[in-house]
């Protein structure tokens, strides 16, 4: 769920991997172990060209110039990435024990925080080669390394949402009624992919009954009148994430539909509203969850409000109970409550947000009235 | 790089979870972690919506009934998986300990073997909860686990690079010269996609200098006259994989070009012949790279010389100096040596290869000698 961070330059890396390795040690952590994937490739602008069983590694210390550990046969490609000339090159070859390697970068009793994603293989392959070293996940650890954003990623973010909303005002005017979800489905592919995205990572169409599933993701279920449609879609436009939902109807719907929806429209206005700098991540959640509560639905919503978003579509802060982390500005996350009936519907409204020090400011601005489609 | 594995019922996943779990018994191990992946979709057919932060993990253990810990937003598609008849389900919720869940399950001074690319979040999370326990990696506890392919797992490879094989006949009649690599690959994709792939992990199109890089994707270069191009390209077709090269030359060669050319399809021939039950993997990468070694070029074979393929493009048996474990009819794997010449130009000829009793039987079978093409 990554890609290529092109409009940053090889110092706006640089000045990302000094602050990281700071922050590292204001953690008291002895330096950072940077995976494949989102946290490798906002620091340096590198994605290996497959994520493999052979260990690529950034390590970050304190006071020290980054290191890529590298298998032999990619260090051309990593050193055409964006970030490169911030990096020194550790190559390991074939046969060779690529821990080992990478232990002469590190302290030998110190504590190091490594990307979440990182391959447990790799994890147990340090540990094993440092037993006096010990390891927090960077979501643990510095979870709010990459959490607030710069204004060119809030632009980012904010184009990114701009074409996912392009994408639901076409997609809102095909038919539904008897079409299967993969095919709307594939069309708001086409759509988000046609507004500029390079990755599309979902696109949720769930009719009826399936939309009482919030993970479903499109089946062979022809779509009728009179049902309910949670759309959810996303992905990355050059490099920043979008993630939206809306929840159309095929025709008339009835007095319980609009009920439903309009509680979610107001638990999600709610949430939203709570967003201000110094509130808590978890105010968002109960914000939201309190109008859905006090209406008697709470139990049919089955989970967090929102989660950030950055290089991914999913990674902290995280809108949820216990989640004591405040809101600063330029942080940016979904607020999404939803409801679900089983066996019946489901409803669930979406938008990013960005704090700003004024408050929330959406990223995604189709209408959130109920949307009536063909 | 995994796909639903179709063919398969739930009484071959049963049997699959069955043997993995007396596998890791008679390793002295109290179960497995297996992560969504290669792993799980071998052992359940299920692959999750997407690869989060959230947990899912299969844990099997001897003497017991397969369970699996799942988000329960995601519980509903998890229950569709092809195995799902013989699993029981674990549900947790947002805002609750996945791992506390888990722990339940496990024997609290255990040794376990977890998936290669579970997450290091996830293992950091069970060593914590469970201080008692300790964990190796599959391919460190069992990497022989999902090597030795049924007949119809080889069925299914064959299939696979069958298809590579078409999309090679059609790749070898297009015009070369004046196009860029991207261009080419990305016909070699359709190609892969149009014989049936259902998707493409990599259509590496490396031409004249590129080809030196044994990692190159496909760039801007536009191919020329006199160029060579490596072709590297495979991906999954009915949940099993393909990874075959060839290298082809525009226009006539040179002395040289055609003598490393027919050194690499030497050795690539020694290490198919050294394929035979009992052998080492260690013994197919001595037998390949002592021809090279032996014409002079040793120090341009910069790679082992062949992976495993099943339901990933890449897994164990390794064919490396130092793998001495036996070969077993069924254990499929590619035989790819190579030699490059910084700056100039590469060569890599690969054959997927299952082991039968009476030697290595190839699965591609397009001509090795060095097509010219226009």
């Amino acid at each position: 769920m990554t890609a290529r961070t092109r409009p940053f330059t090889a110092e706006d890396h640089r000045a990302r991997m000094d602050r990281a390795a700071r922050t590292a040690a204001d953690a008291g952590l002895a330096g950072l172990l940077v995976a494949p994937g989102p946290d490798m490739v906002w620091l340096t602008g590198y994605t290996p060209p497959a994520d493999t069983e052979r260990l690529t590694m950034l390590v970050l210390a304190p006071g020290r110039e980054p290191v890529l550990v590298v298998p032999t046969l990619e260090a051309p490609d990593a050193e055409h990435a964006v970030g490169a000339s911030a990096l020194t090159f550790r190559r390991w070859t074939d046969g060779t024990d690529p821990y080992a390697v990478t232990a002469k970068l590190l302290d030998h009793a110190g504590r190091f925080g490594i990307s979440d994603n990182a391959w447990a293989m790799h994890l147990l392959g340090l540990q094993r080669t440092l037993p006096g070293t010990s390891y927090a996940s960077l979501t643990d650890a510095l979870p709010m390394l990459r959490a607030v954003k710069d204004t060119a990623e809030v632009e980012l973010l904010a184009a990114a949402g701009a074409a996912a909303d392009a994408a639901f005002e076409e997609i809102r005017a095909v038919r539904f009624a008897g079409r299967r979800e993969t095919e709307i489905s594939r069309d708001l592919a086409d759509l988000l992919r046609g507004f500029g995205h390079e990755q599309v990572d979902f696109t949720i169409v769930a009719s009826g009954p399936n939309g009482a599933n919030p993970h479903h993701e499109a089946g062979d279920r022809v779509v009728g009148d009179g049902d309910m449609v949670v759309l959810d879609f996303g992905g990355l436009k050059d490099g920043y994430g979008s993630d939206t939902s809306r929840t159309v109807h095929v025709g008339e719907p009835t007095e319980e539909e609009r009920t439903v929806h309009d509680l979610v429209r107001a638990a999600q206005e709610a949430g939203v509203r709570a967003v201000r700098p110094g509130a808590a991540c978890q105010d968002v959640d109960r914000a939201a969850r309190a109008v859905i509560d006090a209406a008697g639905y709470g139990e049919f919503f089955i989970h967090r409000t929102g989660h950030g978003i950055g290089v991914t579509t999913h990674e902290p802060p995280y809108m949820i109970e216990g989640e004591e982390q405040p809101l600063v500005p330029g942080m940016c996350f979904s607020v999404e409550p939803g409801v679900y009936l089983p066996g019946r519907f489901g409803v669930r409204i979406e938008d990013i947000v960005t704090v700003t020090p004024d408050g929330g400011r959406r990223l995604n601005d189709t209408t959130r009235e109920m949307v009536i489609v063909e």
